[in-house]
């Protein structure tokens, strides 16, 4: 097991706007040492010591808080020197660490395969190993800020911010052993520089510090309010990806839920509060649609809309804010089903206070058991049925597409033909599924 | 990987009146040798010998069709003298087995543990190791004919059908070094006894025949009607076991469904035909509970009943026929949802055809919503869901309980009741789901 030393002491003045403390400072709902935190140890280190310096009583009082929830052992080491170069924090921790080391920089956020990279790498002793990004073209980079490394066979030749002549770009992310504990004391001496990149410097000389390429995975130093913004947009991105959304749900319904959401990560509301709110907005629908008129139908068709929209923001905010629990995605998959009968028996009695005809029952019968034994079979059992009802389609008929046939039969006022259509599609589709799965078998 | 010897060349009289040849009476559907050679592929074995000897060109055609059904090398052996002692059907297999090998009797039903437990013996060069059982008061032996063994520390001191000082009955299942074909043919030669339990009173002697204690495994030798009984029997409990009925199911349902069962096996019936059977039969309720009058309601709900109980055949039918699949499971449980849905709107449009009142929908909408969702929560995310839905309580609250309301409500001319019990209930235990998961996260 490794532990991980955290630098979190400097003043990160460039984002003062968005916070005092910069290590505290939120990123889509998450403090940026939290999510640098949480990476690692999704990396596999055991243990943290996090050296702050500017702002040190509000950074030590979240570590401990942190700590806990967390369960995990975090260290706080005190540099009164926070002025000067990153490399003195490093320095402070010489008396906590003789083993090798992840060494992380509060700011930088990173995908945890860099960090288990990293630490798989054989260290010979006395060495240091640094991620190197061999992407120079890297849009989440700032390429005028950014430290430049040359680097030949796998070794670090030069290191520095105006280097002209490079070939990677310095991750800030390290696997050390002791032996940087003296190039820092060496270099502080001998040429007065602080800066943990001056003692790489030295251990570079002697042919000591090793580069390892880390280029393709998500990476990026939060350092002012334009690299803050790419952060953002590359974590929203990051999300996109893990969902398995239908057609109706990708191009409508996510890209305003992400705005909400951006939003929403900034305020104590739970995933679970927001399931019940949506949950709230399709029972206020269905109960506009048990009233006749087309007023009432045209709204609660809105506020359907807006529910299932809204729908997308709980797993959303959860993945945001790395609470998604499988009670979580349970209760809001129970609370769509419910939500989806009432809109449905909604439209049913709407249809037959007018007309009174026994086949609008049938129909909106069929259409609320036709969408339940949708969702069903794409559930029951895991593994086997939800990959054979998910593949050999272009798309997935699910909850999105539902409740937007149901928005588009309000606003063209035809309630009947909408449950019709719903009725008929669903218990296609189910059908169709029963003969793929029993084709597959 | 071990191969297996199986001795099916006996002529097996006592078991005449159930069909001609021993090895492919069949007992719940399957016969002997097929559910011993799947018994023996589950405990790890790559490759069998069927010595075959009355009857042989039945017991050999059936093999060569199971050897591809099972997707597994049978290769057949014949035993012109099948008259004599069941030693030299062993001794013919002679010349194909040079490594230490599993020998079973095809009319001997066993726990696939058994033979790994035999399977894993440390077998010295020389030695064979013999399965007993230690309990000698087991139920399932028939002790007037059972061979006997006397055992000292695990190794065998006498065996024989008339032993009466003894602690162990011979099971039949052998772990053999290739040394037991010499010691059968010392054996016919030296006092004519041609029996597999001379060949091991000859190792015995010499203290290199084994013990190895199965006792309290399942273990049957089919030789006789009451034995045959008694092994149908023993499946049929063993079944019993993997099952998470509710209580209607367990002390109603599945003692009648077991009978039938029983008895469907012998058919060349589907489990999957028997899930449409019962799923046409809620349909046929479901018609007459829109007709009016007690007449139909009655029938309806004596039809429902009689489909529930028939629902459990289908699985008991997979499980005894060896037909269990993924598909069928999930099939059956989208059927039941719209048989269950079926019924419940039936029961509302009988109920709704008399009264016209508004709330007769609304709680016919909200025992169908109830009662799919109650489905549904136990089933969503299989792992933790499950487990803390199902945990908690004295009984589970399912399908069978659901029908036999509908069988009640019907029987006492009491519709709407019903539906309000079912709707009430359904709902209030899916509340009760989502506080109990919540405290569980």
């Amino acid at each position: 097991m490794m532990k991980c030393l955290i630098i979190a002491a400097g003043k990160g003045d460039r984002l003062r706007q968005k916070g005092e403390s910069k290590p505290l400072i939120p990123i889509l709902g998450i403090p940026l040492i939290e999510r640098v935190i949480r990476s690692a140890l999704e990396a596999g280190v055991d243990g943290f010591y996090v050296v702050s310096g500017y702002h040190r009583p509000e950074v030590n009082a979240f570590m401990s808080c942190l700590a806990g929830r967390l369960d995990t052992l975090i260290t706080p080491i005190v540099n009164g020197d926070y002025e000067k170069g990153n490399g003195l924090s490093v320095l402070k921790a010489r008396e906590y660490l003789h083993e090798p080391f992840l060494l992380l920089m509060a700011d930088h956020l990173f995908d945890p395969s860099i960090a288990r990279k990293i630490m798989g790498f054989p260290l010979a002793d006395g060495e240091i190993v640094l991620g190197v990004d061999n992407n120079t073209g890297n849009r989440l980079v700032d390429m005028a800020d950014v430290t430049r490394v040359r680097t030949e066979g796998g070794t670090i030749r030069e290191i520095g911010k105006g280097l002209i002549d490079f070939n990677g770009l310095d991750t800030g992310i390290f696997l050390c052993s002791p032996a940087i504990f003296n190039a820092l004391e060496r270099c502080a001496k001998e040429s007065g520089d602080t800066s943990l990149s001056g003692a790489v410097r030295i251990l570079a000389v002697e042919g000591r510090a090793k580069a390892l390429d880390v280029s393709g995975y998500f990476l990026i130093d939060v350092d002012d309010p334009a690299a803050f913004r790419k952060a953002e947009n590359a974590l929203l991105a990051n999300l996109r990806g893990k969902t398995n959304d239908g057609p109706v749900s990708r191009y409508f319904n996510r890209p305003l839920s992400e705005r909400i959401s951006r939003r929403l990560v900034n305020y104590q509301i739970t995933p679970t509060h927001i399931s019940l709110f949506s949950f709230l907005c399709c029972v206020l629908a269905a109960g506009l649609f048990t009233l006749s008129g087309y007023p009432a139908l045209l709204l609660g068709g809105l506020l359907a809309q807006f529910a299932s929209i809204i729908d997308g923001c709980d797993g959303e905010v959860a993945r945001l804010k790395l609470q998604t629990s499988a009670y979580g995605a349970w209760l809001d998959a129970v609370l769509d089903r419910y939500a989806d009968a009432l809109l449905l028996f909604g439209l049913t009695w709407h249809e037959y206070a007018t007309k009174t005809e026994g086949q609008v029952l049938l129909i909106g019968f069929f259409a609320i058991i036709g969408s339940f034994i949708l969702s069903y079979t794409a559930d029951k059992y895991d593994g086997f049925m939800r990959e054979c009802v998910s593949s050999g389609k272009g798309f997935r008929l699910g909850r999105d597409v539902r409740i937007a046939l149901i928005f588009f039969g309000a606003l063209l006022n035809q309630a009947f033909l909408t449950l019709v259509v719903i009725a008929i599609v669903m218990n296609v589709e189910t059908i169709r599924r029963i003969i793929i799965c029993r084709d597959r078998e």
